[in-house]
């Protein structure tokens, strides 16, 4: 039980769409990620997704509608909606989603989620 | 859907320890709150609380020991666990509980939650 450091975190973290485990809030896994360039489309089906940024910008392209979403921002997306992040320079978000839920949607193609 | 600026919905709160819910994740309400002074020492006895710092710092005072937490810094008290924030001067914090969860673990003593 101590306070968690985002920005020192995310020195730990090197590459691209690799969300690292940070802290535990109740059944979820609260992480950090660096995003740069485009993510795959895709949903969650039994799950909202949490985004914050915590610096640089990033675009959350939704069906049909595209949001911009800058440092000390959220993004909430509501589970069954199809989305992708996207950013053009780096940006470093703050990511929470349920225990075991693959960032894709997808078990197949998920990432790891290691703890740091 | 829209993004939500953390700095923005805090300027619509003017009392402290006076949380507002900004979104919702899941079962979860997604708050800011802004806290100043001395907060009731109190426990969540089904669920964790997750508190992430936006600016200024608070002292996280736990039985027996206490954290500084920082802007930039998370902390999450583990149901069960007896805590109280303090801040000397103001600071502003991203708070996450489940819906329907008393701010002071007492339904008696809660705060509202209004939505903003």
């Amino acid at each position: 039980m101590q306070p968690v450091n985002l920005a020192e975190k995310l020195q730990q973290v090197t590459r691209h769409w690799d969300p690292h485990v940070v802290a535990d809030y109740n059944d979820n896994d609260v992480m950090v990620v660096r995003f740069q360039g485009t993510f795959p489309f895709h949903l969650h089906e039994s799950t909202d997704d949490f985004f914050l940024v915590l610096e640089g910008e990033m675009q959350m392209d939704l069906e049909g509608t595209s949001h911009l979403v800058r440092a000390g921002e959220l993004f909430i997306v509501p589970k069954g909606v199809t989305h992708r992040p996207r950013a053009t320079a780096e940006c470093k978000v703050l990511l929470i989603e349920p225990k075991g839920e693959p960032n894709t949607g997808d078990p197949a193609t998920a990432a790891a989620k290691p703890r740091i």
